[in-house]
């Protein structure tokens, strides 16, 4: 349970969109027992989304896994930030989670106003925060924002925006396997090799813990790009459209339990599945 | 003097470009009496230019104007920061300064290596640190990387990257009346209104001191574009080349001696020129 006094923030949970909600729910329940066993409050964000059940859909569901409450944080535009009635869904709350949608929703509707700073704040405190799709996307300070699919980069193949903010060391693509996006999070990452790139399969997470240890949980693969040892590359050169030329990159796709550490990025695997 | 002590970072100087360098070179003098009188030892960090003579110049240049020693950071590629020669330029020094050239060879080159992590910790412990041009651009944690001229912005207009990431605070555009960039930034910003945009002028440097205020000198102009009481936005929307809609921008046309707190996000006006 996070209390103001603990010195490290919550864990950041990343999930590639298309989670389980209807069988074991392996990742949604995983969320919920972070939050505390039997006594979670979960605040739910659907401010990605554009249809209207988003926020009362996953509240219904956090609330059947055993979520104490799930109260809904109601802000659909900017406006909606001045009415304040938001600060009651994230008082004294345990974990937020993002919903899915469009992660420009997110940044352009939530970034900058009470409600980020909060979120960031109930994190540095040890509050949990998880994201799916649009949301995964948005935890990061640097965000994808939109870009091409295809598994080779091209100049100018990506758009990123700020983001939530929640670490710097990683740049999160979601639908991963789904949507062929190894291409795009190359090109993000070629334009400043400091971040981590975390390429994450649907129904699967990358759970980032106060010690910026990741680990692996869900039935798909974390795809983890590194070019901090990079021996060539034409980013600051490649004309719009052109193939980015990258010399030396490592990428390690890891399955449940496996885990990737930021600070030293090494990667762990092992020998049983979790 | 920078001591491990202290518990504030050192200032961040963004200068626009094209600052005096054979006149009376105000904005020079005013790094380097920052960075200690009489006693100002500034490492010269020339990786965003091409040129061969681009630090030595700067070298030159700030000798002249009476620093004790200005050694020069000699990376021109990823491989040059495993000779670690940089280190001993990097050694006792009071202030950095980046030079102009493209700022996607600071961020390519430079991200995620040791001598980026060595600038921020400097930096984090209170040495100065000043860029120009491309080296502005750098500074800051959201780096527009390149993008489109015009007074408007537009869907896809501009391209952000990871930059050195001494704050999250701004993201400066250099050459600002000079090469139309109004546009630009507000594009950069409208995908996230958190960062307020600093649109500085050539020969003109936004200062940020440690208590997150901006001071504005030198001949030109600093445009503060603040996006943090945004009305309306369609930039989550808006279709590739077409106009981003912003209702309610707010902008501050700001010269020497102005200031601008980002924490209350607030301008002061002197009544005379500094």
């Amino acid at each position: 349970m996070p209390s103001p006094t603990q010195n490290h923030r919550g864990a950041i949970v990343a999930i590639g969109g298309a989670e389980d909600k209807e069988g074991d729910r392996r990742l949604l329940k995983r969320f919920l027992n972070l939050c505390g066993p039997g006594d979670a409050r979960v605040a739910i964000v659907p401010t990605a989304s554009r249809l209207a059940d988003t926020g009362e859909r996953y509240s219904a569901l956090f609330r059947d896994l055993g979520a104490r409450t799930a109260p809904i944080v109601q802000v659909r535009d900017r406006r909606d930030v001045e009415r304040e009635d938001w600060e009651a869904a994230l008082e004294g709350v345990t974990g937020v989670f993002l919903t899915g949608g469009n992660q420009l929703r997110l940044s352009t509707i939530l970034g900058g106003t009470a409600v980020a700073t909060r979120i960031r704040r109930l994190n540095a405190a040890g509050v949990h925060v998880a994201g799916t799709s649009a949301g995964a996307a948005f935890v990061s300070e640097h965000m994808i924002a939109f870009g091409a699919e295809g598994a080779t980069p091209l100049a100018g193949q990506v758009s990123l925006a700020a983001g939530l903010g929640l670490t710097n060391r990683v740049i999160v693509d979601q639908h991963f396997r789904q949507r062929d996006r190894l291409g795009r999070l190359l090109a993000a990452l070629s334009l400043n090799p400091f971040p981590v790139g975390l390429g994450i399969d649907e129904d699967t997470a990358a759970i980032l813990g106060p010690d910026n240890v990741v680990e692996v949980a869900g039935a798909g693969a974390v795809t983890v790009v590194d070019l901090g040892q990079l021996d060539a590359s034409t980013a600051a050169y490649a004309e719009p459209g052109r193939p980015i030329q990258l010399v030396g990159a490592r990428v390690h796709v890891l399955s449940a339990g496996a885990r990737f550490d930021l600070e030293g990025r090494a990667a762990t695997v092992l020998d049983e599945g979790a």
